[in-house]
């Protein structure tokens, strides 16, 4: 039973491994979506995330059985309920993807980032891209030093995104309301899925070291 | 054990209650400091998220506890996952409170809202707390229907956001772009809000009825 209890455990991190692939193929889309007004990508981000949805019940159902048939105790156990965290976190990723695909939908064929901005989400969709794929090495290595280099990537996100405030409260801005509201949601979209990466991260510090580095709010706004 | 286990269970249920109350309690505070530029009230909002944040890592161990000393099965399983996410949601909405708040804070003694948006975030706000104090009676009754009112209720915190939207983009807007931008985050605090409310009524549903009212992306932007 021990056995088939860990090639179980082993299936559940492959899964949560997939869905980190998922859900930065997702955003890295999403972003191409945003930048080049692609509309075609844009509409594959969005029928896409039903997958993850799918992933994520999956992950669940099996933390479940795994809970139900195994009863695992210390680390084994706190491995499982950091899977159903990081299965939540990585779903939420993925709806964060498809909230960027769905403005470049919505605004197209117009551009819906000023030409002055850009360059701020490419690096925030590069950097959270980036984030998840780390995400994927983590869980299948439970490295906690790489866990770690998650929380200090997510700080460069986080300098991004108030700068953009800066750029935005700017008396001069001169894109109007409009691009100022979408400019607006869409930096903290990134912001927060960047934040969910840093939450599967911690998590993994939990199970590999027994100690949670610190809960309460992970945005910075 | 057996005994124990459900005085647990209860006990885990009192504090998931005690914990929809605080964030209940926040977030009507967090609307008052913001409407009425109170800073006094935004700096309680503030100093009391800690609570919540303790009182979340308390529901998670008790959880833990149950799940290593009780191996519970079935219902008893899904209701311990179900108080975990609930803990999870909960803790949310009490960052997003404390976002109000900060705001607030941010702009005092200025008000951070145009005397034209007032009317929509007091009635988004008083439908949020209403939310929210309805999760706890649902999480003491489960109470499949009630659970199912929170979902209309959200209905309505969605309409209203989306109107504010509306009013935002319209082309007259004569308040510039740094309250376009406090609106359009504050505003998606208080969607969030109400949509982490849905989500545990959602779980709680699960609990009773062994069925999932489905998943995906909850918010609607």
């Amino acid at each position: 039973m021990r056995e088939a209890y860990h090639v179980e455990l082993e299936q559940l991190a492959d899964n949560l491994g997939a869905m980190s692939i998922q859900v930065a193929d997702a955003m890295e889309r999403a972003t191409r979506a945003l930048l080049e007004a692609d509309l075609s990508l844009a509409e594959q981000v969005i029928s896409d995330d039903a997958k993850v949805d799918d992933a994520r019940a999956q992950c669940e159902e099996q933390a479940y059985a795994l809970l139900a048939l195994q009863a695992p105790v210390a680390t084994d156990l706190r491995t499982v309920l950091a899977a159903i965290h990081a299965a939540e976190s990585l779903e939420r990723m993925g709806d964060l993807a498809l909230h960027v695909a769905k403005a470049a939908r919505r605004r197209h064929p117009e551009p819906v980032l000023p030409e002055a901005v850009r360059p701020y989400f490419a690096e925030m969709g590069e950097v959270g891209v980036r984030l998840a794929r780390q995400v994927e090495h983590v869980i299948h290595s439970k490295d906690v030093e790489a866990a770690k280099t998650i929380e200090s990537d997510d700080d460069q996100v986080d300098d991004i995104h108030r700068h953009l405030f800066t750029v935005l409260m700017d008396r001069e801005w001169p894109h109007g309301v409009a691009a100022a509201v979408d400019v607006t949601l869409l930096g903290r979209f990134y912001e927060r899925y960047a934040d969910h990466a840093v939450s599967v991260a911690k998590r993994m510090i939990f199970v590999v070291t027994g100690k949670m580095p610190g809960y309460g709010s992970d945005d910075d706004i």
